[in-house]
């Protein structure tokens, strides 16, 4: 499917304002995405103010995108709006838990990634930003989101200012099991990751942080073991905060 | 977008069997969503086997379609090949942790969804078994799941046999938050909630419950708090036993 096959991230856009109906209209096309017991465990919050942008830039480490983009969507797994539905109609809901969580996240996601093909199929173009749960007490602080919700993800939204080149991925053979898994040595992970390991993109990012391989620079620079830890702590206590764990 | 906004879930599929090369290009498509840091943290377990679907069956709650189809696809976040990519490249991996088996969730699940929406792209029908995380123990003992691996979600896929209606959703505006999450009194829940309430197999459900409420079909019968409890409680063990937590 060539639209979903041609994706790539944009990180630059236009002037050009993204049409409220339309995104209206590319948010309902996330709603339709599958959903756990149709419970449509979700919220998006919709952040176009300027002055909100620059108070979300740090929380996503400073990443241009999250100050260029015209419209920044946060999607919110949200066991609050369905569990008020509940007490409001004589029903105990029993929700803050780990199970539910998952769900809710699932459902979020599905969400998201809908919007996401619905955007660039009406000629936008978008970008993930992975930081939000990084940062979720924060996002939770400045969105004014209740407790029974998290923020899983934000979508960067606008006219594409770019046409970055399809980045790579390794061999499908790689991701693939028939019937169950099968597990790795390294002769397979040598011929999976060969590719990546060649492009000169990644022999500029090994050069630049003074590493031996480009494995090294994912745990020792960009996912390292020490923040995972300290951003894992924190993700917990907010989700205790949040009272999705008692 | 059509296709996304008439999707429904299949439950019957015809015996037309899915060509191989049209399952790869599908899954194919489900790598070009967005991944965290193009790490890709997911693996898609292909089962055909019916002796395997037969005991995959009872993890899905006895769900029919879970035989029915003659496909089915485990989603699994996967941070055991990254990490032995890592090793066998002198870099120390730290991905036993919350964020990172977020991450993995949330690449899981978007991969999931570029899936489903290429599947329908070509004639075929998908519906999502939302059971595989409640079960994940007995799916990682049966597709033969290493440590740093988690089954998400599964998707039954085939050539349709039935047509069914678009099911419901809540109205838009109880979905989208301009700027700030606005929390919901009552007699804006009961808006949101009055179309779901009204269809017949909603009254269906509440009287063959002998409940009160629609809302109690599912604190009550459908997602009870003590199923809830018992099955995080179970997904928590589990995520220790592949040592995503430590």
């Amino acid at each position: 499917m060539e639209l979903l096959n041609k994706h790539v991230s944009i990180r630059n856009f236009s002037d050009k304002v993204v049409d409220p109906d339309l995104l209206k209209s590319i948010i309902y096309s996330g709603t339709r995405a599958s959903t756990t017991g149709n419970m449509q465990l979700y919220s998006v919050i919709i952040t176009k103010d300027s002055k909100r942008k620059e108070k979300l830039l740090p929380l996503h480490f400073n990443q241009p995108v999250a100050k260029n983009a015209p419209v920044l969507l946060t999607f919110v797994a949200d066991f609050n709006r369905f569990s008020k539905w509940c007490l409001f109609n004589e029903a105990q809901p029993g929700y803050n838990n780990l199970i539910s969580f998952t769900n809710a996240l699932i459902d979020t996601s599905l969400a998201a990634q809908n919007v996401c093909v619905a955007a660039e199929n009406n000629g936008l173009g978008i970008c993930y930003l992975g930081t939000t749960a990084y940062n979720a007490k924060e996002h939770i602080e400045l969105l004014e989101l209740p407790q029974l919700t998290f923020p899983v993800t934000t979508v960067a939204l606008g006219y594409p200012e770019e046409r970055p080149e399809l980045t790579d991925r390794i061999p499908l053979k790689g991701i693939i099991h028939d019937e169950v898994y099968k597990d790795y040595d390294k002769a397979q992970i040598d011929e999976l990751y060969a590719f990546k390991e060649s492009l000169e993109s990644s022999n500029k990012f090994v050069a630049e942080n003074n590493k031996q391989t480009l494995a090294q620079v994912f745990t020792d620079v960009r996912y390292k073991k020490d923040d995972n830890e300290f951003f894992s702590e924190k993700m917990m206590n907010t989700l205790r905060d949040q009272e999705f764990f008692v």
